[in-house]
């Protein structure tokens, strides 16, 4: 969609910027929704069935609060939101004008969980899953609703990386598709949509993609898991940051992506047509995945790794923001 | 290798940084690798069967060293290196200890070369290849010096992007192999080690594979080329500037990559099975994605982007080596 038809569409509503925002199952995923709200300014409510995982959460949350305010990385210089416990479902939708559903990934959970998030929510609140595998069309089969329900998909964790995958089902209509664009884009995620549902969405496709020759080329003996990373880590991946493929392909050639591709064109399919076979995945390559991963983070705590990828993926957004572009 | 193994080899020879070099070939990759060795300290010579491209070359380089130096990015305190025009190739060649091939692509065109590096190149001189095609087996099959050609193809520009893809081919001695790695390590960039030539080598393989899956989410019209290049430079390329994909799955479960992949590894296989076929690459699909990847670069002019991309790289590799790691 165009700047302009965003203009017109945001100048004939309300601001697209939910005030009062559901977050319905608090895990990892969950409580991080929390901060990309209430970081934006919005009134956020938590909901689990289980009280201790809302209770971690907010104590996540809380100290998150803390660092990212230290961090700057609220510098629209919006007014901080604030979360706080529903005491019950029925209470975290009574106001609601988003729900972003995170609970567990399972079609008969979702399906029971929708129709309840369907009933209680008021009737102009977006309904959004954070599913990563689940159809919408199957989620809201069966609810009066379902034009307003949404696949909402983001990256782990959303309130770090921005990206977040938009799909609806057969019967979501156009309207929600772009509130939901609005919204997100409102809160500061980079909303990424979907025609049409396909198995793994974009993300989790590419990433398969690159999974599997990875995994390939250790199973042959090409290279091993350390060298595989480095080439990721320490080259595609810092373009990556920047460009995707196409982005890539238009540098590559003084005449942009049309040029790389019809003067490549046969290269290209030539290499795509030799990239390994899915690998068998058996104990004993597994193990052998599992051992050089071991050697080449060395004993490195996962909850370390985590903190510094968080904190240096903000770094680079902050890097890209603060430089203006291209 | 292990560090230890590295500092033994390191202690038992001279110093690993080479301090003459030949850069043979002075297109884009040339020019860049001139700067990745002078910025470490070296003497460089440059050549070329064109002097206009020397000239080029060299007109870039003053530019480019003024602003890397402007740039701090030398922050190991090395005194600058110089690059000047070698009168010839033998005068190129005389007294260096590393060379660095970057010419023409083409088996019949580097084995050509190589035949007159290897005979005019001192004995003990590293003779390296730029190719990212080219199996050194092949390039090497005539020469008596076979033992010290390797491949060493960077990620475009070196000066920027740190990976360096290396490879001996089946002469080529474990010596020459460590040389190459302590070498490029010395000059600041990350050497990455095959076992075995592959077409494509790592990068190029696991770039296709993710191309691929990209061309044929669009051919299919899942999403457009924006949204596919949105999920990678602000979401999965954000993650993969600093762990590869093996890092990735390490942070992914408690137990680290063998969790992951074991929990996992019916579904991560059933969506490796399900992810597209090479795609026609016909006119018409490279067309939709020229037309629809113009609209997403709206007319920025390719120098630009690149200038950006150069300059955003050498920041997040800035960013990792300031934060010192997890």
């Amino acid at each position: 969609m165009s700047d302009s038809d965003n203009t017109t569409r945001q100048s004939e509503r309300a601001s697209p910027r939910p005030t009062t925002v559901a977050v319905v199952g608090c895990g990892v995923i969950g409580r991080s929704w929390v901060r990309v709200f209430t970081r934006a300014g919005c009134r956020v409510r938590l909901w689990d069935s289980s009280p201790a995982s809302i209770e971690r959460a907010l104590a996540w949350h809380a100290d998150e609060s803390v660092r990212d305010t230290r961090a700057n990385s609220n510098e629209e210089g919006l007014e901080e939101g604030f979360a706080d416990a529903a005491t019950s479902l029925p209470h975290a939708l009574s106001d609601a004008q988003w729900v972003q559903e995170s609970g567990p990934e399972s079609l008969g959970a979702k399906q029971s969980l929708f129709a309840s998030l369907d009933e209680l929510a008021p009737p102009n609140a977006v309904v959004a899953s954070s599913t990563s595998t689940l159809d919408m069309t199957e989620i809201a089969r069966d609810l009066i609703g379902a034009h307003r329900c949404i696949v909402a998909h983001p990256v782990n964790p959303p309130h770090v990386v921005p990206a977040v995958e938009v799909l609806g089902g057969a019967r979501t209509s156009a309207d929600t598709v772009a509130r939901a664009v609005d919204g997100l884009r409102s809160v500061g995620q980079v909303p990424v949509v979907l025609n049409r549902y396909v198995p793994g969405f974009l993300l989790n496709r590419m990433q398969m993609a690159l999974v599997r020759e990875a995994i390939s080329l250790v199973e042959r003996g090409v290279a091993d898991v350390d060298a595989i990373d480095a080439v990721i880590r320490d080259g595609l991946g810092l373009r990556w940051a920047l460009m995707g493929p196409f982005g890539v392909a238009n540098t590559n050639a003084d005449g942009g992506t049309r040029e790389y591709l019809t003067r490549y064109s046969d290269s290209l399919r030539w290499l795509m047509n030799d990239l390994g076979e899915t690998p068998a995945m058996d104990a004993a390559l597994i193990e052998r995945l599992g051992e050089q991963t071991d050697r080449m983070v060395d004993d490195m705590p996962r909850d370390r790794l985590r903190a510094w990828r968080d904190r240096m993926v903000q770094g680079i957004t902050a890097l890209k923001r603060a430089d203006g572009g291209p």
